[in-house]
């Protein structure tokens, strides 16, 4: 086939979405212009609001149509408790959740040698003058539990410490619902080192 | 979370999309927003691009830039072999696999009582036309293996034959790599009742 150029063009763009395929972009593709009015304009205009209104908060670097983002002026939430996160999906997660009524500060990764990425590359410069403005109490580095998710959240302890503020990170052991044994033999280990009284 | 709207409608349009859940929409929609520029302008230009652009060709059904489209107006393509199809992700299929190099058909369906499809919900009456016009030699009635796919092929075969057009439909068997072990009982008797002489 020679197909138009502008359907290899759509299907070409949907499948640089994250868990699409060439197949399931073109099962896309198609579905998107069988439906014109219902499927293709309404996501086209989704797209251009969202390019148009979203930026990140220069505060807490969150994603919002406003900056400062209505996370960082919400006045129901508790301003001095500062949960750090490696990237905007983290702070989501912890929002659908509800497991987090503070402020956030976005780091936008996690140092690693490997990947050149040092304190320099992301927002940690503005979370040390944040907490050294004062107002903050305590931080929560709740950051990903892998070995450059970990050696950050001690690098940023490091750095954090010396300004008086209270430091804490997640629990880490078994997820809720979990089942035992189909659980990696680490989270095992630390779950049962951090035992609690029953 | 009170997310931005803007964000929480791209995820719903996005989430809209086959195959895509409403994490993964949240993700793709996270991937775009972080790179606009990168990602998310470039796919609302190609739905845009593709909206003004793509109609059905009105002679094929198939969906393409020009009208009537690329493969019905191809010299190099044989016109008097024509290629019916339930929808335009088969005539794709087809194409992708350099299978027919004759002209299309689009039905936009199959007769089904149970949906409520009769023949008038389907393109079936411009085939006839088309057919009756001449010039078309062999119909291939390439429809689905299914109980509404093979009894739309019938139907199809009944208007057709009076008009002196030789029919046929593609072998059933085998499929190319296919382990026997692993194919349906219906398939695997209706490849050796159409054994060939090896």
């Amino acid at each position: 086939m020679r197909p138009a150029d502008p359907v290899e063009h759509l299907v070409a763009q949907l499948a640089r979405l994250p868990g699409m395929g060439r197949r399931s972009a073109r099962r896309a593709a198609l579905r998107l212009l069988m439906e014109p009015e219902q499927r293709l304009r309404p996501l086209a205009e989704a797209l251009r609001a969202a390019a148009e209104a979203v930026r990140p908060c220069g505060r807490c670097g969150n994603l919002d149509s406003s900056d400062p983002c209505r996370l960082c002026t919400d006045p129901e939430r508790d301003q001095g408790l500062l949960c750090v996160v490696e990237g905007v999906a983290d702070l989501w997660a912890l929002e659908r959740a509800h497991a987090h009524h503070g402020a956030y500060h976005v780091l936008g990764g996690s140092l690693s040698a490997l990947a050149g990425v040092g304190p320099e590359e992301l927002r940690i410069a503005p979370l040390l003058a944040r907490v050294a403005e004062g107002g903050v109490r305590e931080v929560i580095l709740a950051l990903p539990a892998t070995v450059e998710g970990q050696s950050t959240a001690h690098y940023l302890a490091d750095r954090l410490r010396p300004l008086g503020v209270a430091l804490s990170r997640p629990a880490q052991g078994v997820p809720v619902g979990g089942a035992l044994d189909a659980l990696d033999e680490g989270t095992l280990a630390t779950a049962l080192r951090a035992r609690r009284e029953a």
